[in-house]
């Protein structure tokens, strides 16, 4: 998949800003990437990029028009689909995140098919993936895992990548999710694989490469999330990571979605080194990233430092704090 | 879905007997559905059926042709779609469990629109399932595991089930693999679910029930597997055991298709126990299962008697010695 830059996103009319955590993504990380932001009467969303209409991103340049926000159950509203149209006609591609084909709708199926345009379903892929072979593979890999869902996995793997490449490393960000494609242009929203390949399909999101290659590979879920801990634990076998960090929100009472009680950071490294030995014998931990984004600036920097202290490992946010410290640690551990 | 019976199997010219594992629990299990076997020239799977052409099939009252052997990525080679094909234009309906829809196939669809064949492509389901919620459902439920693949998880479950139907108990078998769902006549392919949804549909596939009633699950790959691990630990999640059975092939020298070694018994119960308190603290593992068809009478015998003084469990073959002393387990340990 090559999705073709600069992106126009699109808004819509959704109610808040949660519910385009996708588009703010995209704009946190690829800001270069975004020609403008395209918003429906009542939208209260706001990304902070410049409001465009469909002829104003075209000709500003922009070649794809991303749909990024979700409103409940994952569909396009009629009144969407015939702003797809018009993007369509514009000359743009399309790329959404949604649970439905772009292609399933008939107006959008016929208008990319009398304009040559290209839709872009990045939850869903054509690879035919191999079941996963658990063979160890060269190159370096390191994982974030999480205490629960929506805890900083996707943020954390692109600072890692982020500062990496700062320090002048070979590395890459690795997809796993459709926000986290919409970043970097390419990548599997691996929870969109059919069971038997998730872990064949995390062994294809990051091949083999030199062995001072590093990839930050976005994690999925948590082990002990009673619905989606097969997802990370495919993942956490195909991906084989030599390092992994793990992601915590200090404010969740618990898991999301469900009844149950959160794990300790103590036994979600536990149960990583345990389970992610299967496929890498030599995996380890080498810091915790905390979305501190609920707790005052002081107080936050207690947590971090009595977070360090405990588990003698670098702590951090990697919004408020920087990436610095884990990459130290890991520069430390694998000397190139 | 309602396959029409009775079956002519198709072999194909698959290279050993276990890649037509699909085909023989049919034959185990449902002899009187089956009409005959049809192997093509250098096959080297037999299920014990008399050889028939498409034609004699045909005439001898065949109504679906099962597709009951599987090569490695479960597609369908084009050698096989071109009988296939002579099938539907013979009068059969064809049922498989690749993972490949029947109906994408042209000539296949094409045949099929031409001549009213139906297609059932059993590991496909258009059930719309909600993420697993891991709340704890009232009724019994049992989990046949494994060290590996394919070391006897359903056949395990099917005879849980015919022993516990035997003495009057309440119980049902649960498929969750094509063979299973063949044998069953319902179930769902679990391996072929999309990978946010496994434990879910393993919620749905033994919904709440009676108090002493006891659902027989079928077990799929190994938490040990690199690749299919995923889909264990979800189905563990999912079906929330109380009790669970380890199914062992002592015979084998390395996992499945993978170059990884054989987890032993005891780490296989501990990571079933330490898993599975996940959704039900109170699981617990009542006997193990042996399939010791590749050793002599009395070195399996010794064998058998050697793992049970070795862990204080019944340990049987459910083919060969019955599962009578799991059974008086589950009622001594679970008295209604």
């Amino acid at each position: 998949m090559e999705i073709e830059r600069p992106y126009l996103l699109f808004l819509g009319d959704v109610h808040d800003q949660l519910a385009a955590k996708t588009a703010q993504g995209v704009v946190d990380w690829r800001p270069d990437w975004c020609t403008g932001q395209m918003r429906l009467e009542g939208c209260q969303a706001d990304c902070g990029l410049k409001d465009m209409s469909i002829d104003e991103a075209v000709a500003a340049g922009a070649r794809t028009m991303v749909v990024g926000v979700v409103n409940s159950g994952g569909i396009l509203p009629d009144h969407w689909i015939s702003e797809v149209v018009r993007a369509i006609e514009a000359g743009m591609d399309v790329a959404t995140g949604l649970h439905k084909r772009l292609s399933s709708i008939p107006e959008i199926a016929e208008a990319a098919e009398k304009h040559g345009a290209k839709l872009h379903d990045v939850r869903f892929s054509d690879v035919a993936f191999a079941t996963g072979k658990g063979t160890k593979r060269p190159g370096k890999r390191i994982l974030a895992v999480g205490t629960d869902c929506s805890v900083g996995k996707k943020y954390t793997a692109l600072a890692l990548d982020q500062e990496m490449q700062k320090r002048g490393m070979k590395s890459d960000f690795r997809a796993t999710g459709q926000t986290g494609v919409l970043i970097s242009g390419r990548g599997i929203a691996l929870d969109a694989v059919v069971a038997d390949f998730i872990s064949g399909a995390a062994e294809w999101i990051s091949p083999a490469n030199e062995d001072d290659h590093w990839d930050c590979v976005e994690g999925q879920g948590s082990l002990f999330h009673p619905a989606f801990a097969g997802v990370s634990l495919g993942l956490l076998h195909g991906s084989q990571p030599d390092a992994f960090v793990v992601c915590h929100e200090p404010t969740r009472t618990n898991m999301r979605g469900v009844a149950h009680p959160l794990p300790t950071i103590q036994q979600v490294i536990d149960r990583n080194i345990e389970d992610g030995s299967l496929t890498n014998p030599d995996i380890q931990c080498v810091g915790i990233c905390v979305n501190t984004q609920k707790l005052p600036e002081d107080e936050a920097r207690d947590y971090l430092a009595d977070l360090g202290d405990k588990y003698g490992l670098p702590c951090v946010d990697p919004i408020r704090t920087g990436m610095g410290p884990i990459v130290d640690e890991i520069q430390k551990r694998f000397p190139s």
